[in-house]
């Protein structure tokens, strides 16, 4: 077996079925290797920035393995922005390379063509990087490699190997016997948990990503089962709870209204794989003061600094189990009727004509399908519809890079991974990012619908222009120097569909141009202001008698 | 005067007239300092990989300083594959890009959205690269970022300026004194060139890019006039001397015959602003045996060790007017007329269909017009029409980094550097890779012919599946999973003109479509042949004549 087969069937076995990439010199073996095996496919991607992407998707969408590959210099570096998506939002994604020479002396800008240290480059915003020389490294570091993207809180990895190595033949490996690491009982901090939850009257869960990536959604529904209390979510999570009754949205400066007041009011927030970065620089946050219990893999988040709070590190994955069996012997019946009564206040009434459009849109789609939104506006009116809507499908971001465009690609990465549709929700701009990926959609016929949300406009930039009271917006609409192509003659390039209104019956893939309006982004939590108090402004004394509940 | 207007104005004064980018939040104040100061000019651009291309063909046409800037975040990473490109290519460009936060403590993979180290991700790709927090550092660091730029051997530089600083009243500055540094007479060196040369009986001049970064063609034609010897080029550099009577083409493995065949036969290479890429890792040229003389801006480019040579550390700019005044007292004219014997025995050998249309194509061009090339078989083809035809019209390529894509927004900063047209040739892949560029070039009407030179194919990967005798190709071919769009389709989507037939009176933009067959790249130079010596070979009786010469 040859190096390249090693590598690819140790990628089959641990269940990848499909890696993104673009062919180049270097990679051509590994390329060829992947094609020859069966149960695993390399998908040429016209862009390996939109490679990197899909395998985001792949990984993002279950949590499990992504693979990218691409070819020296400009095919790696144009993976750097989605390794560092993945590095931002925890997506375990293995990203090969390889290389055909030695790397330049001290100094020299170059020794060979394409060539340069990659590993050296994305050492900070990867969990595990190594450049492979050495046939008797191979496996070390694919194990490392591995072990690393899915272990503790997840990330990418990069493996740079060196071209010459892919024929030759893979040493025999003595299996290495690891002994499993005695999971901890969590006695300390379970303990710890009830006693503050007995004492608190207004305990809020503040649920994140971590409850996705360690696959324990059942166990916080167990939880709540048991001791039903108020569960907000940061927005790029919202789809753990959605619809459950006691799931009040996702909080943040453009949240819902509910969610945001509910934590305002909150005596005690239990915050769950949560990494409480609403709380930085936000004025909002510290008005607060409910002590906060945080739970959290990866300790160097307890850097960041909260105030009264209980670090406490934890595997999700382990600790789960053990929350969701916990009872606390006092009820929160009032509390929960408080919560239920501003739910009711504010039902509906940030949902304007976009929102109303893109939930009818959502809720066309079949249970499997994954929706996979973009950056900018759009994102948090797909935001606000899905909650609106109680959706329970799988819904997927760029949550903390904001990576313009990543959710097309994403979205193939979604539809091979789940072997089913993906709506995909882009901005006019967003799109103009990862064109080359119609074509790959195209040519895979995968069942992806591109919902484009065009309002002629770069409307985050634009809102922002505005609020920041520049005397005219620019580069932002057609006014101003900005512009779209027609996505109409665009679709029929691609050889793709082409509709203007939702209905059921797609043929796919295609795309949907929704034609919307420039609509100011509401509401919002201007600078300073009390948490549950956003923009457009309430009327003061509802708000009072609110706060007072 | 604010810190961004100071920034756009500095740059005003030294030239710069366009600047490419993508709008963002924290580069927001930059931006509309570079909109309404006169003179100065920021393009919209439909991704941050395109605006860093956009700026580094401006640059390079006259290898004057070109400006992108973008956001924090994937802003700043989309622009890693041109920064490196710039950084290989030695192309001076000033990237932009800012931060609004504080960097995550040690271990933390992010403190707030998007904000990482981007100065230490790019340090060793950059000639200077520095984070400005301090509004006191400001003006010390644009002064370092701008020298260290276009100072000695030329490169890319980064500021990554704290958002906060832009709206600032900028600092009144002592003007700093600069002592210039003493020009070298390089007596010593030229003493040693003549005496070189005065030996020799075969001397060829192999001249690189290095000529055009440091303006100085004249000095080379002044120089060939008083001692007239043949000229050969790196295949990038072929536009500093083609048409002259004494150029013999470009070397290398896919270079012309008789610049291979003449180099072999040398017995001197005096090596000018050639950084001697060609013969790393080439049996072929260790064949050659002649001394070189190597001038190089760069000494760390003597650590490329090439047997029997003098490297000289110059400066071009200040050397070539000494060396244009060298008079030899020898003649070199039976060398000469040697080397003539044998371009007429190859002459138009080796120009198949596709050159001979592309030849057709570049000669219907204006001498304004800037021809730029893209990666793959395509910047082959486009080079030896180019040779075929003798022009004299400037020609851009992505030489050591080989970026794929990167002709198309080339082809913009081309445009507006020189006010002129562009023809770009392009591979229906690469296009594929800059779909966005269309839009900008379609929206600013900007004068450039796109010639896709479609294969239906990935040429170059095809050729190398061939040659390494894989069982069958695999993402190259219309049958193994490589596909393209309907590039006529595309061009009415972003409202551009077509053409399938070259002529003289294109309305442009326009994509010109050239449906071409699939044909091998040749001559190459085979692995350990003699470097006259190319596949497919000629006959031996006529080959073992030429060498005897």
């Amino acid at each position: 077996m040859t190096v390249a087969e090693y590598i690819v069937n140790f990628l089959r076995e641990r269940g990848v079925k499909d890696m993104y990439g673009v062919p180049g010199g270097v990679i051509l073996d590994f390329l060829y290797a992947a094609h020859y095996i069966d149960g695993i496919e390399p998908h040429l991607c016209n862009h390996e920035q939109i490679a990197g992407f899909a395998a985001a998707g792949y990984a993002q969408v279950h949590h499990q393995l992504g693979v990218a590959y691409a070819t020296r210099g400009p095919g790696i570096t144009n993976m750097v922005t989605p390794l560092a998506d993945a590095f931002f939002d925890s997506l375990p994604v293995l990203f090969f390379t390889a290389h055909g020479g030695n790397l330049p002396e001290k100094g020299m800008r170059c020794l060979c063509d394409q060539e340069f240290d990659i590993v050296a480059l994305v050492r900070k915003i990867t969990k595990f990087s190594a450049r492979v020389d050495n046939i008797n490294d191979v496996e070390k570091n694919i194990e490392r490699a591995y072990a690393a993207a899915l272990s503790g809180r997840k990330g990418p990895v990069l493996l740079d190997i060196a071209a010459s190595l892919w024929k030759k033949d893979m040493p025999i490996i003595q299996p290495v016997s690891f002994v499993p690491k005695k999971a901890d009982n969590y006695k300390k901090t379970l303990l710890q948990i009830r006693e503050w939850l007995q004492q608190a009257q207004r305990p809020v869960l503040l649920i994140g990503d971590g409850i996705n990536q360690s696959h324990t959604q059942k166990y916080v529904e167990q939880f709540i089962s048991r001791n039903n209390m108020p569960v907000v979510s940061s927005r790029c999570s919202q789809d753990i709870l959605s619809g459950h009754p006691s799931y009040f949205g996702y909080i943040g400066s453009h949240g819902i209204r509910e969610a945001n007041l509910i934590l305002s009011k909150a005596d005690l927030i239990l915050s769950i794989g949560n990494r409480m970065a609403f709380p930085v620089n936000s004025t909002s946050y510290t008005k607060i003061n409910a002590p906060v219990i945080r739970l959290d893999i990866d300790e160097n988040e307890f850097n960041r600094s909260i105030p009264d709070s209980m670090p406490c590190k934890v595997d999700l994955e382990n600790f789960m189990p053990f929350l969701g069996q916990i009872r606390i012997s006092r009820s929160y019946e009032d509390w929960i009727s408080i919560c239920n009564k501003i739910r009711k206040v504010f039902i509906n009434s940030d949902f304007n004509v976009i929102v109303k459009r893109i939930r009818k849109i959502i809720e066309s789609a079949d249970s499997t399908t994954c929706f996979i939104g973009d950056v900018g506006n759009n994102e948090f009116w797909l935001s606000k519809a899905y909650y609106m809507a109680g959706m329970k499908n799988r819904l997927l971001f760029s949550h903390s890079f904001g990576s313009l465009g990543a959710a097309l690609p994403k979205a193939m990465g979604s539809c091979h991974s789940r072997c089913s549709k993906s709506f995909c929700f882009i901005g006019d701009q967003g799109l103009q990012f990862s064109l080359g990926a119609l074509e790959t959609i195209a040519h895979e016929h995968l069942p992806i619908l591109i919902v484009v949300l065009n309002n002629h406009a770069s409307g985050m930039i634009l809102d922002r222009e505005l609020r920041a009271g520049y005397q005219s917006s620019l580069h932002s609409t057609c006014s101003d120097g900005y512009s779209a192509p027609n996505y109409k003659a665009l679709a029929k390039g691609f050889g793709m569909h082409y509709y203007v209104r939702a209905h059921k019956l797609y043929q796919l893939p295609a795309i949907l141009e929704v034609k919307i309006p420039s609509i100011p982004l509401v509401p919002t939590l201007e600078k300073g202001k009390e948490c549950g108090d956003m923009f457009p402004y309430i009327e003061r004394k509802l708000y009072n008698e609110l706060i007072k509940l």
